[in-house]
């Protein structure tokens, strides 16, 4: 944040010619910090419910450490998705409390485990392999205040899996389904709950696949009207947006 | 399932009003009703919150009238979504409340207007020829009881449009953007409120915007982690779960 | 080739009713005969155990007629597909017998109603909208001597409609499943039953259905292990290959 | 399975609170062992007619051995596809019987032996590049009690290869056949046998082939009418299939 | 032509500005006729052998018989593709010998009917559907002096039928094939025959056949390697380089 | 921002003229006004050089003729593309200076036509057909102060028709390429000028060029390196960036 | 077939030097010889004019030298495409005459270097790094008995290189062109000539080429009308089509 | 450049049979040197305005260090594209001033620094892993004379990091915006300038950001109508043509 601009924002506000929420709002906005390789976002908790998120992939490990030093000055939980052990390495020598999840690929700071969510947010998968991405969101989740339970490997070709866990997911405020190959299980999902389900495409399967473009599409056009989708293999994206559908709400109007 | 309509129909059937196979047929009828050409999902209110909605394209309008009857014989409000003014005429003539929304395309059956949700929800959109998918959108959201803020035409490419509506958007629980051509607007929506945004790509656009696919891999793409994506033109679909993240909540474990 | 009509010929030919030329071309004619703008393949009922079928779209009206004699001269059951109304007028004005379906856009001949399967072919369609494709599957499969049951509307959002049909799709000898959309049903389906199930991906859908492909990759990528699939729309295909699987059948080796 | 569920479902049968057709069923749709990362399938065996097999690809060599681990303990034969030599030498540390299939990259586990298939299935390929996706269905047939013809190398480029081999092809229940680059082999084949053709497209070529993509299309568009298809490259579940429609089948009704 | 440039370049000529040489280059290279809405390629005759093919689709009926009247004041020969009957009446009240073709949609003026191919030109089609196309290719080849047999509906599935032509087959210089649905055809055909096989994918078929894209990359990964291919639909095209591989060449150097 | 339109409205409201809330409503209008389906963007003539242009497809006419009233009241020049001559009428009732241009389908409002531009731009075609495209580009040059030459069908298989343009070319301060089918136009064009080509792929071709995106693709990657592309058939796009290439520039820092 | 081969085999037969079982095997063999993994088609060279050439691609080296050794045994002149050093080295091994090309990864034997064609073929490529592939076009066709003139580095960004290689081209009985990116050589080279031209698209590029489908599309819309494509990369198809063009033809009828 | 073609131009000028004019032009578009695997093209400069630039991938490094050479003996500055830091070391051991910029994987020498441009050129990425993109496209600029601003990560999700350059934005000729994912940034910039936006699709991102074709896709789709694109991750490109548009103009006629 540029201080002389915060200066003069505040002098402005003293001398009156800016009302208290005028000057908040600029304020607000300003919140970034430029280290020449990024403009660090320090405005995003405060706007988004949550600091900004770093992805590791096409950034150096200096770039990654220079963004999460300036992050976790100012905030107590950090998560660096798309990286590796490597990365986590140097992440370490500066963070201590900094852990390494392999199968999911994230770093994550969680300094702060205070309970935000009304509810469980149930993470689900179709199968074994899809656990990497489903162990993202659980993480994201995790990290953003949130209880959640896992339930994996219950595809649909063996229906009664999914139909046994049928009670725990009808407790849940929020699902999260990965699946790859067809994608067909947050349809059934979607169908027996009444709640957002949130649907993760992932990249397994092969052939027509089409590194998750079929679990994809089948997800888009979903017969159950309670599916939206992410991107494919966005675990983060999807323990993202559950843990906003989860957050206490109180209307401000 | 309804469990007082279960328990008229077992007494029904215990003093003889019913017999054995009447009964039968009742209860199942309960879940779901086959009339031929389809099987009318009953328990879609209880499971999903909101009755079995009808996708009209690709059905006969008798096959429609037959499906809404039923329907609306046990729900209050009903939707046909893909339909046309002429299947509007034969549904008005069975139920007397239809309404018919022409840029949206849809029927409307809305007898009960109870108001369920706990904040609003802002429906916005890209461009003027967006409206009528926003419309299903926003529609389908009252039908279920929520209030809805109508945003039209703030694209991105007049960004001073949407940052003038930034005090509304940030008031409501959940934000639904309908965007065509590049679809770029829920990125920064995404990025000034801390809420869900749920984004339509709409097919509005020609050339390489590939009836909406451009728009579609832009949201799903979106750098904002707060965006989940539902099927192009998929007004109704987004209204369906904005609706449900607006939904009071209570854990019940 | 039909051993009998080519004894008769030779016979023909030996006590001079027939000129060496007239022998060789009609000879020539068991296999495939030629009328200028097509080669009826008359011997593809010996050897893929029913004629040959007509494909209508392309074809001009007497193209297809002529054709249709041909092969209704001698097989007795004759399927057109992807045809209309007009054309099935002209058809009739020379084969008596036909009949037209207009959902399935299908005129059939079906002159000889012998049965020849071992077991049942059940049709199964996840939506109302899919039925023309599932009624040319079953209308072909009928018409090369199968007991058929037809199964509508019981797509996966409900879940509980396709288990309360489990026993009669256990007792099928084959299962043909029609779905658009995301096309998850055969997953499911195919969880349920032992033997093997045809999938036929429908272009019901809109937006990133892409005129049946989510539905098509879905169906392809399918974890069950018992699935395979036919072209988008192709029920004829379906219906064809289902009557294979359920023929008596005698090793001959 | 849950022993005390299942304890308790036979004490229910027993004191006549279900009747022993509820009590079987129950205990069918009950078969799954859950084993943290995976919900082991037990019942697969008894509703599909085979073993749950694994699917190599994104999973731990731990997971897969955890997982073969209990479905060898059950089932005499087990099939690990997508899989390496490494994990190999792991499964048969446990289970000695394990074989290992280079070119198909599949172990296999066959401790029974019995024959089920009332005819032969012939495999046949285009080329030689496509004997390992052969291989994989030839082995699977195997595994499932089928007598396997292997037919390699008979690309339409050279059609008298593949008329040299009629004969074997008329003699089979069911043809598979694997080819890549355009695809054309099964048409053929299709038009000279009159049973079931499974098409297996191979992922072998280069530029336009796409990974597959071309002899995909090629074998869903195909003018023969007994073709069908699976995925690009699964050789398995070709096998299955085929394994399934070589079958006795009894009707039940 | 630019008759000033002309003059300009002759009277250079004849004062020894140019040489002999250097003049005829340029005259040949100027041969244009700028009307406008087109540049006339006069000179194409000269350096292609043809004139100036008319691709009817996206021009004015006014432009076509513009540029009609230009080159047919020059060539006896004139192709109009892409056209209609309408555009064909205004054409005939220029050039009285112009003839419609129906089903291939051309316009064809064959003034001169010299034969100049050293062979016989096969063209050959899959089905009777794809008759139009391979019209197409044979009247062009036609009006550019060839001979032309005519061999329709002999595709894969009746793998007799075009076995039964290979002697007329071997006799062509050049073989044309058309083919829709999986394009299968032109690989049989090019394992057959010793010459170069043009390849014309059809638009014919429906669902996954992407009008004539899996018959486009079966025909481009074709596995008889004297095939070459060009665009979906494109009988002229196939037609105008039979022509030229037809023609008597005579070595210059 | 109009500088002068806001001191008037400001001394207005110091005068009395207007009220408190008029002046701010009227102020935020100079912004962008909201007439309910539209926000119509008035500072973007400012911001850009250049009114907002009505893209007429997906709009009612009620709502094209509100949006141009209103651009009309401030702008001397305004365009809308992508409409059509029914729409032209209704237009031209209220801004009787309205022309109607059938092949570019647009309506063009020209009343100021200072020349602003420092060179000429060329507008040129690959064919005829690609003329609607190209006519575009050049009327909305021409309403954006421009000298425009346009160069028609000197596509790259008659090489010496557009080497024969050479000179006019290489006068132009900037090209516009029109082509479609393969779209190799623009990489000769950009091989012989110094300055930038904008290339406008257009949809003009059939079979694999895919409503343009055969032309789009070769544009991308053409080996000329000062092409830059627009979408499929923007001919405004490449018209509107043209003229600001073109415009005198003077820098302020 | 070759007849001698065919007589000599026969009187073997007759006069004892040959069972009957041995005379069928080699009799079948002059046809295909079936090593197990492979049936080499010894028929080809009399079919198409050229022995069956080795894709190397997914073929272990021990089944590469087989076929090869085959091969060689029949025919003085045999190339194996797409293959590495380490099996030239296995190669050279059998037959000493075997020469290796690096850039274009091909292994030649050429013991037959009678000259066959009737006039040049001209090889050309639009840059540097096409040269591979045009290189393995080149070394076929001379494998096959033409002369090749090779003309690299002529594309369209620089349109006097290709200019200045006219008169070349112009003497050539067909030429071959390979370009990656826009692929637009082709069209330009179409319309300098009166031959044939064989596009070879190219996987040269990157982004927006897709490794070869830009310019394989830009070939196959192309505006010259002498242009036919093969695949992607698949210089060896040029070649070989290239060389039936140019081969001496004398008509049989 | 051929010397005694030059000499013969020469001596024909000199004794009329050339006027200036034509010797001139003609020398022009003589200049490449053909140095057998590349004809390098000496008059680029001259038409283009900077050499010939050497795209690396796909050359060897002899091939790259041999065109060099070339290029360096005329031309004081030169860049190489796609290369690496293996061939770097090989040029500068020819051409000591060669720079090596690692992120961009470019190879610049830049012995003349003139300034070229009328205004600034500004760079903008819309995050840090979009940099090394940036960077080739401001090396190219600067090579080619222009003075250049970075501005690093202000991507759409945190919309007032853009907003904060909007000054710097302004006061710039032409603006570059590099992005990946979603690629919405050039829509808002081109909102915020009057200048060209030449917008660069990075290949940044994962899934359905299909390796920079969701971001290309968004960017052909812009609603700012100032937008034009280049290639995916061609930041050469859209540094060169931005040269071009911030060149110092002359009309000449």
């Amino acid at each position: 944040m540029d201080l002389n601009e915060l200066e003069r924002l505040l002098s402005s506000f003293k001398n009156g010619e800016l009302s208290a929420e005028e000057a908040s709002q600029q304020i607000k906005n300003l919140h970034f910090e430029d280290i020449g390789f990024a403009r660090v976002d320090h405005g995003r908790s405060t706007r988004q419910g949550f600091p900004e998120v770093v992805f590791g992939a096409g950034k150096t490990t200096a770039q990654i450490v220079g963004i999460v030093e300036r992050l976790a000055a100012r905030s107590p939980n950090v998560l660096i998705t798309h990286t590796d052990g490597e990365t986590f390495g140097e992440v370490r020598n500066v963070i201590t409390e900094a852990e390494w999840h392999e199968s999911a690929h994230l770093i994550r700071i969680q300094r702060d485990k205070t309970e935000l969510g009304v509810g469980v947010i149930a993470v689900v998968t179709a199968g074994t392999s899809d656990i990497p991405v489903a162990e993202e969101a659980a993480l994201t989740a995790e990290a953003m205040g949130n209880r959640v339970e896992r339930v994996w490997d219950v595809g649909v070709a063996g229906i009664h899996r999914v139909l046994a866990e049928r009670e725990l997911l009808q407790r849940a405020r929020v699902v999260i389904v990965a699946a790859g190959m067809e994608g067909a299980l947050p349809s059934v999902v979607g169908g027996l709950v009444s709640v957002p389900v949130v649907a993760v495409p992932t990249s397994i399967g092969y052939g027509a696949s089409f590194g998750g473009v079929a679990a994809l599409l089948g997800m888009l056009n979903s017969c159950a009207s309670n599916v939206t989708v992410v991107n494919i293999d966005n675990g983060f994206g999807a323990g993202f947006v559950a843990s906003l559908i989860n957050r206490q709400w109180k209307p401000t109007d």
